[in-house]
């Protein structure tokens, strides 16, 4: 029996609180930001807001000014809603910067850590599992998030269908909680930083595990140039929840089904670093936004 | 004696062939993109193309149809030509994706790596830097570059003063060519790569030496985000000289001084990977431009 690829329709997609923003096209047309509300019902911001060149990104720009303004046009059954069937989900945002937080799951460390290790590793799995897990709890106690940058490029919708370069040999998944920023964020206090939120979605973080580490340079590390950044490894969306929707960003359920089957099924309770300590960490060398 | 730092004056970089670009601007207004002319002369490119919008990049997004239009500008004088001296000089472009290459000269990665061994590094100086040597040759054999991403965000004028942030304890300064592409480049080979590039500058490209390596885990290696990006840390330019006036990238040499004190005087002839198969290598990732 042949293996079929299901695809999930975009309209299943639920989400939290009274409406999220996504990006749509109809066939052939230009995609246009787009208002979101539960029942798979849609709102050309475009339109809506009488600004033709409007752009997601340009949302989280000035979400404070706007926040307001989506409310009352979620809550306005006169406006111009048209259901989101047939139309095609794109990337919810086209970010200038993304940042990437590695070695964050502690329990997926762990056992990616104890699975790739070397053959002549002397260690036993348990003492690997003791040793990694000091580690990161180290990581933690000095407050020292690992942080690298990913090409905004590798970005693509949500239920694109991915071309694999022929040089991945061990593609990967990996789902992802993201965040999106609604204000400039520079050196801001672990206690403020979720004040620069606007709002969340999933990525689906493709990696080539054959090519993470250079073997050829073991001072210089991990190659994410190489293994993460391919056109299409970034899947994104399909909604941006805003932030107020969401109780506790350290607190949602992330879950990725292969043709059916539940691959990954974990919580952003295991992550070692929260949204906060991350936003924070980052805008200590980096503006965010 | 007081040491009073030597800025150099922006008219004092020359370049080769008949013109550079750059960005300018007057005092308290925006600023332009410029066609520059041996002589300190300058043309606004916007009232020169009646494009009142129009940024340095465009013009590398469109560099095949504008160039021959730039070499007509270039050789007419009755065009709206002024004086160079009283503008600010900006980073000659603000590019959507900055790629670096790392470990690519072959005696600084000698160097550094013999003179940051560990204390208890059992081998002598010779032992260290002969098997540096080997490892980088066997790289350059494998057509194995090293690239990592950058943060748009550290680029800045070439003249303009870098805050250095508090954590930054080592802040090393180190010359890099840096080449602007002018066409969409996708897995191109190494013999077309050249043709891609639309120009070359120069960018210092400052490290903090003191947190390029994650000392607490040592399998991930560098981490180019802490001690590459913050804002700032790579002036670029001043002028983006067309590739076409660049006999041999391949055989450039490369100046820093500090305060009149020669501390950098090398050759891009030392690089391991030169600019086509740098080019050609991330054409494999990522789309360039």
């Amino acid at each position: 029996m042949e293996d079929i690829p299901v695809k999930p329709a975009a309209a299943s997609a639920s989400f939290s609180g009274p409406f999220a923003l996504g990006s749509l096209s109809a066939p052939d047309q230009a995609s246009f930001p787009a208002l979101v509300i539960p029942g798979g019902r849609v709102l050309d911001l475009r339109a809506a807001l009488a600004e033709p060149a409007l752009t997601t990104r340009q949302i989280f720009e000035r979400w404070d000014v706007l926040l307001p303004r989506l409310h009352e046009l979620a809550a306005d059954p006169t406006a111009a809603w048209r259901p989101l069937e047939g139309l095609r989900v794109q990337a919810p945002v086209e970010p200038r910067q993304v940042f990437q937080s590695g070695a964050n799951y502690r329990q997926h460390v762990i056992d990616l850590e104890v699975a790739h290790r070397s053959p002549d590793d002397p260690r036993t799995v348990e003492e690997a599992r003791a040793e990694i897990a000091a580690i990161m709890d180290r990581r933690a106690a000095e407050d020292l998030p690992y942080v690298f940058i990913g090409l905004p490029s590798a970005i693509t919708g949500p239920y694109d269908d991915v071309v694999l370069p022929s040089w991945a040999e061990q593609p990967d998944w990996e789902l992802e909680l993201a965040v999106v920023i609604g204000r400039p964020a520079q050196r801001v206090p672990v206690e403020e930083a979720l004040e620069y939120v606007a709002g969340y979605t999933i990525a689906n973080d493709l990696t080539d595990r054959a090519t993470v580490f250079r073997r050829d340079m073991k001072a210089i590390g991990t190659d994410w140039l190489r293994c993460k950044n391919a056109p299409g490894f970034t899947p994104l969306g399909p909604w941006i929840v805003p932030a107020e929707s969401i109780a506790d960003p350290g607190d949602l359920r992330v879950t990725l089904k292969l043709n059916g089957d539940t691959m990954q099924d974990e919580s952003t309770k295991d992550m070692l670093f929260g949204v906060a300590r991350l936003v924070s960490y980052i805008s200590q060398t980096a503006q965010l936004l």
